[in-house]
């Protein structure tokens, strides 16, 4: 449940609080007000530790951008997912050291490799509440002048605390809008990969087993964070010293069991726990319909272009993969949305919320702002509607390069504080290697054939769908002489993006330059750009109106919530989160029932002797001699693999550490099963389970299977039986 | 899990026993030998009663042909799968009335409908042991002339048994030839549709849930039986009276939980227990695996040239159905193979045998002779493998239909007692229903290009693995004029073979009238007759010795058996069998547990609004509302749906009776998990469960969703909660 790029592009729009057992993504400042639950729970440490993102154990805890890790030793072992470090594993793999296939051990930290470019380690140094800051100067504003001052706000408090070298800060929106905290994180960007066992067992089960239960998957990996000789990031050098990091956690050999208090920090990347019914019928009953019927095509049309064992196959195998998890995960939350009632339910909570508020005096007034959002909501939603095929009609990876390029070009020409988020002097080195990574994903054909296809079904649509700048550009309103297909075949043709080197140009050349040239899609992208700026300043007038309605609306909803007896918790926003509840299992319908465990022995059970089911004959020799070793759990009487839990996750709290009661990790995060999915939207205790990889499976990888002693002996391991 | 034409296509070698927990489908002669074991289990009534195919209980049970009945009232109501009547309820079905959808209940019996031509129920009235007779002047006799001599005397015991008009009459073989029964039936031929409940009912779940567990399907209806007036078999007639059973079942609405005794009896169709490990490995190495890409190929040819929406499409709808269950059940049995190491356990069990023999002096002598079958099953794999392409090549229902025809009419040259099984007077009938068959199911466009797919894997194949008759007569060897398809095109052209008058016309005509045909299919098919008969030949010289050391086989492995304290029972034949267990959930695989019982409210979180999740609205609500009258389980608190067993079953067992200690009916068997379908060679009391849906559920339905209480009111139900 790493983010991925095709959800990113599916972001959907976001934001109402429902608190129930298991449910909650505490911010760790919220941990104190529920104390006496963290207490009855099982919690044997002090609440009030788990409240500092900077002391143990929450400052252990780092932000991989896109997933979560965790130090376990002090000399900057990082555990993750194996899924989050896969994409370095797959960077240094070759024909020759197939990586994926055979694992990963550096023996001695000499002989650790550099993980993929773009890879990071941020670790969080400081912390503070910056909501009268950004809302400074705003209370009087509305719509778009609203959006914009904010937006000033937060680059300005960015661009002051960056000034520290080395750290990258950001300053995000906490209940929509209601509050602001300002996070700055050491930036570690020379980062390692000590150890990722073999595809065959940190994959195993594959796309088959995604989201699903039971799992067997060894899905943890170890990076190393370095910095330079004077202990401040710096790129790779041989000259660097591994991280020393403030806090450190211990690994867990103990036994842990069905009913046992765990939690989990890390980073979530987003939920909408609190959207209106408004937002919710638009997304299930339209947006989603719409998505899976466009993802089936687009699957198609990917596998008719890049026939299974073509070169094109390999560059687009990843992406397949992410649409079809998409596919999978949407149509999961749809059928998760009609279990639990989700329109129902919500329209109920909204019609108990709004009698309150109309019986409480001290809140009545919020009713106005909440219709209000209500109507704004919906214009939003009409908007995407109608916009929704151009959108589609733009997905070239070619057309879309073309534009990040010349908007990059175009916002060069204002002060760095004034460029919009993503194209300010901060931005560029990531930029750099978007534009690098490009090739490695990118087929001319197959990308012609998508485009070509969404651009048929753009023109399939109603006239007022139809954008005139887009049409004019491509000729598709005149009865043109060339064909669309000839049209676009001049475009692949005459284009010079599809060299690296001209694409890191162009992220360095002036506007002028754009302006003046002759490739087909920066031209489109030129002649796009006045009909794209018009699109986001409407996007920002609307949203500038919603950010301050939507602090009223949660306002409204804290108070509630908390007339209800309990606390309202923001959405998940890519900032570190707490949920805690206990290992369980489950019964996700009907006549099934999920055990809260999976053992050794299914691995053999499941095997099959080809991927994603093919455990290394080690493993499988292992497991039939019952060689536990001091990993076997003494009700189970085997080594236990994965375990369910009825914590609250989402996509981005991959390779988030699980601790126990006293903090110690006793496994890691790492997915959700299908029943699951829907809690995005509503959290229902019944069927939402997360899925983790036990401490003790991977101890007992590392000890029997892969001999990664030198590892073992630098982690401080607790509670291993004698 | 009914017998379907696929499977039937399919049929592969066949017959060893092990004895287990669970495991047993007995004839019912040889349930007093495990008397105690069933006191011990459970049965409450006298074993004794249950070994006669013509008393109560089994003389209520009925063959349907590849499904199970049994009678439920004193007028020939007879219960079954729902999935055993569709293909009637079909008949009758129109675009007016579509009792598929909309499910049909006959008020009175005035409104009950004819079943489709071919329906048949079948009353036990006579059963013996024929052994001798069968064996008689064959002790002498090997290869052919053996397997001759026993198919005229088996013919001769039908013949003279079959002087009784109205009855069909069968000489099956037990234990691989070791012993023959001659069973003797009432035929009774006017079969009429008393009630099926809709499809979104009988069929909730359809393919998708087939094989699965948890299971929500109202697998049930309702046939009546009629005869004429002097109470013998007559064809439908206005005048005819429902038939009255000698033997009825009392239908129990009383509690059924987990771990309560239960036994089905019903007539599987086929296992291979006693399969030797070279069957074993050619069958799971070879013929599946070739199967499997083969079937995937052949669904895939009829998919794009039969394109969805297409009436082509609706005639091989249910052949595709078949070709996918086909495929989910093959993979099912690869899987289960490895998962119970079938190969491995066949040749520990081979190896033990072998070493009792070799130790008990009085058995020592039939080693020979096993060395021997060994011999001869590894030739009949190495004959199948070579004519395997040869066999595919044919796949044109034209063809084979030219074929039958053709054989129909050289066997007709002889005296009936001489000619072949299924050419006989007695298949007049049959062969007339099957001619007038083909055209509902059967589509030119799509057969050619099956029939062309398959010839070019044929012709792929090596010089050894080519027929010359069909080279020669398909002019595949020369450089003809006419390319492949051209050739094909005119088959379809010029035969006459897709008018049913044609047909039917040719079932009567003369050998000559074929030898002088200009029909291309006919042409062809007479150009291969020499071939194929020379191959039969060759078959039954090989099954002639091998009948013959199977006896002996049988008898070692009966021996052994009885050894270890174990009663060997023969594998399925399509004749009665009992098997006896409990009520019992199951983990199919680490870390999921099956529940023993699904419940009314499964129903609700399934359902989808579409097929095949589509309940009745009415249904719906009544769950909504616990609407569940005397019918809930005490323990469940609600109704019952389906539920698991550990009884052996396989295909053919569909409708069976599932009975209770007291011999009363408290549901149908319906189908196995697919974690079951490899017991037809293996059986693993671990993983097998068979699927039933249970009577109280069908009590329910029959009240309060489809208000069928003129069948309530005539059936004796017995355990109701007043």
């Amino acid at each position: 449940m790493k983010k991925t790029p095709i959800a990113a592009l599916f972001a959907v729009c976001a934001t109402v609080p429902f608190a129930n057992a298991g449910e909650g993504m505490y911010t760790p400042e919220q941990l104190p007000k529920i104390e006496k639950e963290l207490r009855q729970a099982g919690l044997a440490v002090d609440p009030a530790m788990l409240s500092s993102l900077t002391a143990f154990p929450m400052g252990a805890i780092v932000d991989l951008a896109g997933c979560t890790g965790s130090f376990v030793s002090d000399q900057g072992l990082v555990v993750t997912n194996h899924h989050c470090a896969r994409g370095s594993v797959q960077f240094n793999s070759s024909a020759e050291n197939n990586y994926l296939e055979e694992g990963f051990l550096a023996k001695t930290p000499a002989q650790e490799i550099p993980a993929a470019p773009g890879s990071y380690v941020y670790v969080t140094t400081d912390f503070s509440d910056v909501t009268n800051q950004v809302l400074d100067g705003t209370a009087n504003l509305t719509g778009k002048d609203r959006f914009d001052a904010i937006e000033r706000n937060r680059k300005s408090l960015i661009a002051e605390c960056e000034m520290d070298e080395g750290h990258r800060c950001e300053v995000p929106a906490f209940f929509g809008g209601k509050e602001y905290k300002l996070i700055k994180q050491l930036e570690i960007r020379d980062v390692r990969i000590a150890y990722s066992p073999a595809d065959s067992i940190g994959r195993y089960g594959g796309d088959i087993d995604n989201w699903m239960w039971p799992r067997h998957t060894g899905d943890f990996a170890f990076y190393r964070a370095y910095v330079g000789p004077d202990g401040k990031p710096a790129d790779f050098s041989e000259d660097n010293v591994p991280y020393q990091p403030p806090h450190v956690l211990k690994v867990s050999a103990a036994p842990l069991q069905e009913g046992d208090f765990v939690m989990v920090a890390g980073y979530p990347g987003s939920t909408n726990r609190y959207a209106r019914q408004t937002q919710v019928s638009y997304v299930f009953d339209w947006l989603y319909p719409n998505y899976i019927d466009l993802v089936e095509n687009w699957i198609g049309i990917i596998e008719s272009s890049a026939p299974q064992g073509s070169d094109a196959r390999v560059k687009y195998e990843s992406y397949l993969a992410s649409l079809n998890n998409f596919l999978k995960n949407t149509k999961g939350q749809i059928s998760g949305a009609k279990r639990v009632g989700l329109v129902e339910r919500r329209a109920e909570r909204q019609q108990a919320m709004s009698e309150w508020l109309a019986k409480t005096p001290k809140y009545a007034n919020l009713q106005q702002s909440i219709e209000r959002l209500d109507e704004l909501r919906e214009q939003k939603a009409q908007l995407s509607k109608q916009q929704f095929w151009f959108v589609q009609a733009k997905r070239s990876q070619l057309l879309s390069t073309a534009q990040t390029l010349y908007k990059f070009a175009v916002e060069q020409e204002k002060p760095d504080a004034e460029r919009e988020f993503g194209y300010q002097d901060r931005d560029r080195t990531q930029r750099e290697q978007q534009m690098m990574r490009l090739d490695r994903r990118f087929d001319a054909t197959v990308d012609k054939a998508v485009w070509m296809a969404f651009i048929e079904m753009y023109l399939s649509r109603p006239q007022e769908e139809r954008v005139a700048a887009f049409d004019n550009a491509l000729g598709l309103t005149s009865s043109n002489a060339l064909s669309l297909p000839q049209k676009l075949e001049d475009f692949y043709r005459q284009t010079q993006l599809m060299d690296v080197d001209q694409r890191l140009a162009l992220l360095k050349a002036s506007k002028e330059t754009f302006d003046d040239s002759s490739d087909p899609f920066v031209k489109l992208a030129v002649a796009l750009y006045d009909t794209e700026k018009a699109i986001e300043d409407q996007d920002k007038a609307l949203d500038g109106e919603i950010l301050a309605l939507q602090k009223d609306y949660m306002e409204a909803v804290i108070a509630w919530q908390a007339s209800q007896g309990t606390i309202a918790y923001p959405d998940a926003n890519s900032t570190l989160r707490v949920t805690y509840g206990s290992v369980l299992g489950g019964s996700p319908k009907d006549g099934l029932i999920y055990e809260a465990f999976t053992r050794l022995e299914g691995i053999s059970q499941k095997d099959m002797g080809s991927a994603p089911f093919n455990a290394p004959q080690k493993q499988l020799d292992l497991i039939q001699q019952k060689a536990y070793g001091p990993y076997a759990d003494p009700v189970l009487g085997t080594v236990p693999v994965n375990f369910l839990t009825d914590l609250d996750s989402t996509g981005g709290n991959s390779g988030s550490a699980t601790l126990n009661a006293n903090a110690e990790l006793v496994g890691l995060l790492f997915d959700g099963t299908i029943e699951s999915v829907n809690s995005d939207w509503d959290f229902d205790p019944r069927t939402t389970r997360s899925i983790h990889v036990d401490s003790r499976y991977m101890l007992w990888i590392m000890e029997y299977v892969d001999g990664a002693q030198n590892l073992l002996e630098e982690m401080d391991i607790v509670g291993k039986p004698e």
